[in-house]
């Protein structure tokens, strides 16, 4: 890359760490769960979104999303039906979100007693990896049919994640999917990643990612309620 | 986006075009077909590639082809098999294939004797849009377990490609992939698009996609013998 473009992309990073800082005390400071949501396009973020914010509504969380796309505000009326408050962010061509156009649209959002808050971003496995959102919890999806390869060649994204959840897994058989293969290939990329297998389609795995993300609320509370 | 970075981008694609140019002259004056493979990650560029070229191969044109990838030279490896000279580009975090990387991996290669020329992109459905590489056709894969929805939400790769390949065909019934919809939706982007259903993996569709390659090979000889 050359030098000059270089370094106005660090500036660019280091102008979006100082913003996503903000980000991330303001979702703490209301003992809220934040998301960002990454994926190769089509492996299924919108509809284990829109299945995960039923089920925690149902159980009394309250939740908000914001989700990223090229162009159209589908996804946003998709998730719209689950009852959540949703907001579309279209990029016009941007291949990520940056804590800054998240920061806009959340300027006027109360988010007072929400208890998650998701951002989908841009379905992209390279560029969102380089961006905090002042997100807690970083959440790769991998669906299946997309090969077990994938973490060895786009290493950047799913070393930066917290959990890996591997989609689409009702598919698993039909596409030859091999799961042994897939466990190692994220190890060598990411030792310590949380791995989760589900379908938002037929059920199957969700309460273990359910749990999983409660969990992650409980101990982020908790860690609050030692600092105050 | 800022003003001055806006600004740099803009003078990176020139100069791109301005290599991707000199590119296209020296496939073209050897009367190479060059093809610009792009799609998100594990769309299935790779097996349609290794099983494309064993049969060109077989029927007697001479392939070659470039592969890139943010890591790994798996895929140059697996192409290899096809007996076809191939070259793994590795782009060390670079979320797409430029007009100078693949001219430099091009400047030793004696390109005399090719039919075709065979580039594949790093897997990303948005940013490989903007970067001539210097072909004369581009594809772009559509997987069917990604959904129809693809092309309204990244319009512009979509609108820039030669042609649609909707790729695992066979999962289509598993996927409720919805074929009226994709063809809606992709005129909806680019009316004139041409468009191929196959599987790599079974060979359905196949025929049709060889035939619609060496087609263009063929019309693209026969303008060269006019301009001569």
């Amino acid at each position: 890359m050359k030098p000059r473009l270089l370094e106005i992309r660090k500036a660019v990073l280091k102008k979006n760490d100082e913003i996503a800082a903000k980000l991330r005390e303001r979702f703490l400071k209301h003992g809220i769960l934040a998301l960002n949501i990454v994926s190769s396009p089509g492996a299924g973020k919108t509809l284990l979104l829109k299945k995960t914010m039923e089920i925690l509504i149902q159980e009394g969380f309250k939740v908000g999303a914001l989700v990223g796309d090229l162009q159209t505000d589908n996804d946003a009326k998709f998730l719209a039906k689950s009852g959540a408050p949703v907001r579309q962010i279209e990029t016009d061509g941007n291949c990520h979100l940056e804590a800054n156009i998240v920061s806009d649209y959340l300027a006027d959002w109360d988010l007072t007693d929400f208890d998650f808050f998701f951002i989908e971003n841009v379905g992209n496995l390279v560029c969102p990896a380089n961006y905090d959102l002042g997100e807690s919890l970083r959440v790769v999806l991998l669906s299946t049919p997309e090969g077990e390869d994938k973490p060895l060649k786009y290493p950047p994204m799913f070393n930066s994640a917290d959990i890996a959840v591997i989609s689409k897994i009702d598919l698993a058989d039909f596409v030859e999917f091999d799961r042994k293969a897939v466990y190692k290939n994220l190890q060598a990329v990411h030792p310590m990643l949380a791995i989760c297998e589900l379908s938002a389609k037929t059920g199957l795995g969700m309460t273990n990612w359910l749990d999983f993300l409660k969990s992650k609320l409980r101990v982020l509370r908790s860690e609050m309620s030692i600092k105050v």
